[in-house]
């Protein structure tokens, strides 16, 4: 129709090549989301296990996601550097992996909410980033994972202070302010018992989402073929171990050499 | 932490101010995922209705949206020109609207389709388009509608042939093939004795969604304040009749004048 | 070559349709420039007379320039909101207009400075600004004209101080913190005589180039069309004499719809 | 100023940090400024060592480019990938650099053109590329350089065919059309006994320009501090061997490691 040249306004949003794009997903409002849910504090299982179940199913769709990492109410999608999703469109990337997660959220709330039914319409914000080598793609979700860490035991100390120490929300904040790490263990040790050690790796960690080689689950080897297992993990992902056991994520310049030139 | 200095790879995404930021969304794959759940042909009311509802939350929540319109699988999302939604920041727009859309679509799903369960999590992708000027916005809404003019005109015939006329899929995609809209109503009367004109709007026109005036609703006036009921409407947004009605929708330079440089 | 896939890095970057692009150029560093080539003070004509010729030169070069303003070190072109130059690229528009700014500057510098010799090689900055209204683009000149009105006021008065009134740059200023316009004026007109309105409004509004209409020129009238000649005016264009006596400079809807849709 | 919200529509454009920024400038319409200038054919020594002075003083000003590469009427200049030059900011780097190599070719035209005067202002468009790795960035300059060759093969044999083997333009691009660089190199040399090799690098091969290191200087060694000094070079710069010579251009982890996370 005469109407069409208004599609000219859509601007051309194709991510840098060789970069790898990061997609992250954030609950919209969940304090007040989870408060009105009636989410167990500080860390709820249904609520983790949820998260992780999208997160799951949009890596299955996805399959150019080679890492995904999620933690609160948040999750990461790292996407192949060599990518060809969408063509690359960050806009068409960003909706459809921010969307395919909200209904898979809300889809399997009920399996891990029986008992809940959903007040309203959960929603998530999205954004791409690229990072362009695999040390600062490394240093992302250390970021992540670190913030984690940080935010877990302060919210452990502070409800167990709140929970069973008696103290006022305030009051807890108030006795938090200005401990450091160190700070924060001695109390749940010396007044709670708890050695933060000791808590869940899934509380502490996180969890990491990765495909599953050919070659790990069956002898008969296909090769390094992904297969569509994906396999989750609540690992520390700071430190080389963790990459030095699974150098396939991020391999970069052997198979650029290779493939060089061909994208 | 010291892995902070990753945020930096954010890119700002400001959108330009003073434009009109329309939200397209349209469902992924929707070809496929109608035929799973049994959508009827060429139109289903209960999808169609369940569009609405998810688009009528998104307007009730984002309250910067000044008129919706929905057709087929999509529904696009006209901001206010002034809209200081996230600041501007087009992934935020993007992916918090395209979010919560899906998500009340997901929600929804049983009230609109109470006999039949979802099989697989539904999806839109989403864009964000600027229109500088209230002409190109009313040729953007135009196209649209005359798009689902199109579309619904060959659908009714082709269904018509298919289910009513005994043909196969592809003698009517033959039969159909280089007609016009004269042609294909001519069928349509001549063959089936349906008068196109007198089929339902909401097929031929698509949905309008729309701020309720206070002073539509009430005597006792607060001004032209909206309220927060929205309204649907099926009609013809492309002539100028619309647009006359309800001049408030793209109010322009009279507000711009009082408000200038203030934004 | 087996190298060309680096083209593929290259971004798209059209400017959106139907705003209004404007090229504002500034001097780099012309506090130093101005200092070590003996610029007059508060305006050198030389200078000035240059500008007007550079920028001249590249309103006959791009056609699509509709007006342009200049004061300082600084000018700003104003293309047309259907210009296709370079397709709209943003990058191609920016570097070609900046660099034959720049080019014709240095090129015609001893037509203006005879006496002078070109120390080292000018350059100037640039950037793109994308204006979707009439009105706001008017508000962009209009903050440049009264940009440069307050900084001519300011350094008329500090070099009557300093030439004429013998105070020390340093007490000049000290002098003239905190005074307005009125006060400046007053300074002027008591302690030296002078009637700041009476001064050439090359300094004191800056310098508008446009099309001389091809009906201004010659009554064998070829209808409206634009010759190749370039009009400067230094007249006020914040108020709306000047666009109502121009229309055709930021003509719009009328043009519009007559081209609907055919851009 | 009221106006001053019009600021508010300039778009940031912070370039992506860890890429390197490369900004290629490439002369406007040279075809005809080459012929009004009476350029040799198929190389004029003139054009070339004034390209080259010219951007000898963009790296004199811009410290932060690492290395240059310049053929025909062209030139790359490549930004430390950690570069904060102008904040990063893209339309800034890119309008000053174009800006500064325009206004050299011009100020130092009469220098290498002593008996040529400039008949109108030349100018050069550019862009900002960015390369996220080494191994593209290399493969990018690898292109450039092959182009050089490319058009540098073809250009010698068509102008020996022309200007001593009679040959109208047409005949010649009739006769090498289809022909491959070996059939280029034999018509050379059985024709017009040209050993293809033996001809200046310069031409071949285009011109590097890169940082002289202190230790390169003086033996007084202050490090590896880069000195002011810009050193010429006619080498190849495809193969390894020039990188293996110069690791210090694109340092990259070594340095990385280092400096990591305060950037
Ligand atoms: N009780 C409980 N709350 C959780 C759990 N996981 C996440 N949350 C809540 C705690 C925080 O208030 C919130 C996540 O913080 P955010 O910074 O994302 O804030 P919020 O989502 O409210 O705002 P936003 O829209 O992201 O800016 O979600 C959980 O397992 N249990
Ligand atoms: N039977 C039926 N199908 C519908 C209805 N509304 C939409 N659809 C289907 C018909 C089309 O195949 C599809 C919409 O076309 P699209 O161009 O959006 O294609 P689709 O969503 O398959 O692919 P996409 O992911 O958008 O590229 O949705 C309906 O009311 N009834
Ligand atoms: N004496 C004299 N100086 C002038 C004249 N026109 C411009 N200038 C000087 C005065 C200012 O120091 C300078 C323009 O101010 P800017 O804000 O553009 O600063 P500058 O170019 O030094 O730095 P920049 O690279 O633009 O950030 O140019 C003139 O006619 N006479
Ligand atoms: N005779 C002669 N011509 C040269 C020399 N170096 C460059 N040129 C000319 C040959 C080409 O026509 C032109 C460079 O080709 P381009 O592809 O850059 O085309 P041109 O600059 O005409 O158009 P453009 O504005 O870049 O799209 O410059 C030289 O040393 N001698
Ligand atoms: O999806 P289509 O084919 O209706 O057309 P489009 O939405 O403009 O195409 P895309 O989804 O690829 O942007
Ligand atoms: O949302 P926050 O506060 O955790 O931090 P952010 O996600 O970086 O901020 P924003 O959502 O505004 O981009
Ligand atoms: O250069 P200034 O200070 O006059 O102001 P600006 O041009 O808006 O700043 P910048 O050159 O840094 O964009
Ligand atoms: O100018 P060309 O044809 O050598 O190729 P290009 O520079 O990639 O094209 P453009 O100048 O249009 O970006
Ligand atoms: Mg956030
Ligand atoms: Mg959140
Ligand atoms: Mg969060
Ligand atoms: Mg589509
Ligand atoms: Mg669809
Ligand atoms: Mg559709
Ligand atoms: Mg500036
Ligand atoms: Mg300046
Ligand atoms: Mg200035
Ligand atoms: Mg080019
Ligand atoms: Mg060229
Ligand atoms: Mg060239």
């Amino acid at each position: 129709s005469s109407f069409e040249y208004v599609k000219l306004f859509e601007r051309s949003d194709v991510l840098l090549p060789q970069c790898w794009p990061v997609v992250r997903i954030d609950g919209r409002g969940f304090h007040r989301f989870s408060d009105v849910h009636g989410f167990r504090k500080p860390n709820d299982d249904r609520s983790l296990g949820l998260m992780n179940k999208a997160a799951t199913s949009v890596m299955k769709d996805f399959k150019d996601v080679v890492i995904a990492y999620g933690q609160s109410d948040e999750y990461s999608f790292v996407l192949d550097k060599k990518t060809n999703l969408y063509n690359r469109r960050e806009s068409k990337i960003l909706s459809n992996m921010v969307s395919l997660f909200t209904s898979c959220f809300t889809f399997h709330w009920s399996e891990f909410f029986p008992t809940t039914p959903l007040k309203y319409a959960p929603s998530f914000d999205g954004r791409v980033i690229l990072y362009p080598s695999k040390e600062v793609l490394r240093d992302y979700l250390s970021w992540r994972q670190a913030d984690c860490h940080i935010n877990n035991l302060y919210n452990t100390v502070f409800w167990a202070l709140v929970q069973e120490g008696g103290l006022t929300p305030n009051e807890a904040q108030v006795k938090l302010k200005g401990t450091n790490a160190g700070g924060k263990n001695e109390i749940l040790f010396s007044q709670f018992g708890v050695n933060y050690n000791n808590l869940s790796q899934l509380y502490r960690k996180g969890t990491v989402l990765m495909k599953a080689l050919g070659s790990n689950l069956c002898a008969a080897g296909d090769g390094d073929k992904p297969s569509d297992t994906i396999l989750s993990l609540n690992e520390d992902i700071i430190r080389d171990d963790f990459w030095k056991a699974h150098p396939e994520i991020l391999r970069d310049e052997g198979e650029n050499l290779a493939k060089k030139n061909q994208q």
